[in-house]
């Protein structure tokens, strides 16, 4: 049994498999006994002395995490500065990491909490501070560099997927009389990986969805209207998936145009979705209705990807193994070894090819016209997407979804007032 | 073999099970050895003679539209008038039936459906003409009278309720330096049906969804933003669902208010959680998020209430029964004997009790403040969200649905002008 704790912390946008990752850490810690405590509001908790035992949760506690979305210890959305202009809190974490014993920190969330990590690793060794700092890849964007996918992403792309091919579905049947075009709004501020998913829905170009809009590609507003147009035509119907993060020619987020004044004078919040939307209805005189599944494609546990549920069950575990083998300032990252059969294995990766660098979606992912995904894309994609991991159901027709109540442990310090 | 043809349509907005009533219709005519047409959207299909032969259909491809969302044989928002008003469009029907040897009509739809079954079944025997109409009950509103529930609500309110459910654990995690509000829109113009499911997601009054706008009671913005303030201050968060439908004691829609100009002077197309965001952000001063699933959730086949599954399947058989039987203007409807355990039959009911009639959500569902369900309604609704009917999946992660391709029978009549 290694002597010192284990702190774990959940960072950024919250996932449907982050506590999955986290019931990978706490199954394979309790394997080697290894005592986790885990960050109240990710490393918030940290800096206020917040820390959860898990010890005190039972192991079905643990393991229902493995099928509940959201972020189970809390997520916090702080980024740490630069060493200099951040010192005191760096040196407030390595303090309440001293106080609990805390011999290995493991931080699941993004590029950023890569950063934050790989600091304080550094930091720590300045301070001879023996702390093995691991990095545990989450997010919905699938921005992470060196991993072939971020865990959390697979499951919203399926959410995606499967959203867009059935929203299809009705649109088709309602459009000799009603709504004819449709348009979906997906995450993804700089990348349109969730976007691309929505391309899994449909495979010839007069499936849906017919016109994917990606950040990548600037957005050319007549364009774009006379594709809509076209598509109607010939097929009746036009299904639209744009990415949140689209932008025009001149770099201003499509996003922002949306952001009116209503009736009443008041902010109109409005999207990318609802900005389509209007000027298709506008210019074209068409039906036209959109969706903005917002949250609900990153929470969406109840149509998880296996594929992804499993690969952020192994993350997790495997960050144990890298902290006890001391393995510092790394990250478990998926690597895929074939397409088909889609095979993969979790490999350790320094942090520093991963902090602050942002993944982009290839090119060759992007078909020709600017409006669609590529084989390669699929071949890419549809893996990711792949097996079904329901969450078990109670009588009430809800899923059991679990908690992390457990006491704080105890707090050794005097708080810390900027935290 | 009964003599004659059976014609079935599907009307108005569809449904993540309505081909699970289409698949229902077509099993049961298919024992007992009927011919069945489907008109091609709806009532259209019938004025233009546009008819789908399912005998042409292989049995796997009937089967799989039980499990297949949207509407097979396309829908269609076309409403017939009164007899007076609309006599060449329903001699039109009469002769396009006549030409086919229609016996049996078969209209699958809300309540504009009903009447226009129950319209049809009056000309007919005013004409001499022997056909039996049965109107087949559908839609996510909930609103047919008679009927216990309506094939397709269960479907599309546990969708709600599961959605909810996630969304809230993420906005739990992010709450504390992040997202404190959410609001979710549900469908419903005239009742709060789908948004009253939302409620099952939570129980006590500090659970996700601690705020309920029902369109049932008058929306008052200076009562609502003091509650969303203290659920923030008490809990950390707040999850709304509002319907779509609410309204002010002026009677006027909110979502009409929502309906301004964004940047460039161009329509934005807003919606209720989209002004109810714009309000919380700007007069709390609190971070919102906020989704609009649309079609979403009434197409979510892959999350389809069991209940709504076999309701919806059951209702489509015994309209064949009653049709065969010559039960002429009557409804398949669901009834209730028992709440726990939940146990349902299917009887017939007088299309005159349900043509044009709109049933609303009981007071008793409504707890006193208005901002949640009572009891009784989680008793009434809970059975309806209960038990799972997953598509099966194919090796690309998305469902396998199904399509109702098949050669349209021959027209014998001259197009019809005005269809």
């Amino acid at each position: 049994m290694p002597s010192g704790t284990l702190l774990y912390a959940q960072s950024g946008g919250v996932t449907a498999v982050i506590n999955a990752t986290a019931a990978g850490v706490l199954e394979a810690a309790r394997k080697r006994r290894v005592k986790v405590l885990a960050a109240r509001n990710g490393i918030l908790g940290a800096l206020r002395e917040e820390l959860v035992d898990t010890s005190r949760m039972p192991l079905a506690a643990v393991r229902a995490l493995a099928h509940t979305p959201g972020g189970a210890f809390g997520s916090c959305r702080v980024k740490l500065k630069s060493l200099e202009e951040d010192r005191a809190r760096y040196e407030r974490l390595i303090a309440v990491l001293r106080a609990h014993d805390v011999r290995w920190f493991l931080y699941n969330g993004g590029n950023d909490s890569a950063d934050t990590a790989l600091k304080l690793s550094r930091l720590a060794a300045g301070f001879g501070y023996p702390l093995t700092c691991v990095g545990v890849p989450k997010t919905v964007d699938n921005d992470l560099a060196v991993t072939d996918c971020c865990p959390g992403f697979g499951s919203a792309a399926k959410y995606t997927a499967v959203s867009v091919r059935e929203a299809a579905l009705d649109v088709a049947a309602m459009a000799e009389t009603s709504t004819k075009v449709f348009v979906y709004e997906a995450m993804g501020r700089h990348a349109g990986w969730l976007a691309a998913a929505g391309g899994l829905a449909g495979k010839g170009p007069d499936e849906a969805p017919q016109l994917i809009l990606f950040p990548e590609r600037p957005y050319d507003e007549a364009d774009f209207l006379a594709k809509v147009k076209g598509v109607v035509d010939r097929v009746g119907w036009c299904v639209v998936v744009a990415s949140e993060g689209i932008r025009t020619a001149d770099g201003g987020f499509v996003a922002d145009a949306g952001a009116g004044k209503d009736a009443f004078g008041h902010t109109q919040l409005g999207g990318v979705a609802a900005h389509l939307a209007g000027r298709v209805h506008d210019a074209l005189g068409l039906k036209v209705h959109w969706a903005l599944p917002d949250y609900l494609q990153r929470s969406a546990r109840h149509i998880a990807s296996k594929t992804d549920f499993e690969q952020a069950q192994a993350v997790g575990r495997v960050a144990v193994e890298l902290a006890l083998a001391g393995r510092n300032a790394t990250m478990p990252v998926i690597v895929r070894t074939s397409d088909a059969p889609y095979r993969w294995k979790v490999e350790a990766a320094p942090l520093e090819r991963i902090a602050n660098r942002e993944k982009k979606m290839p090119a060759g992912f992007l078909r020709r016209d600017g409006y669609g995904i590529t084989a390669a894309a699929r071949r890419y994609l549809e893996p990711l997407v792949r097996g079904e991991a329901y969450p078990p159901y109670g009588s009430d027709g809800l899923p059991r979804y679990g908690h992390a109540e457990a006491p704080l442990a105890t707090q050794r310090l005097a708080p810390f007032a900027e935290g």
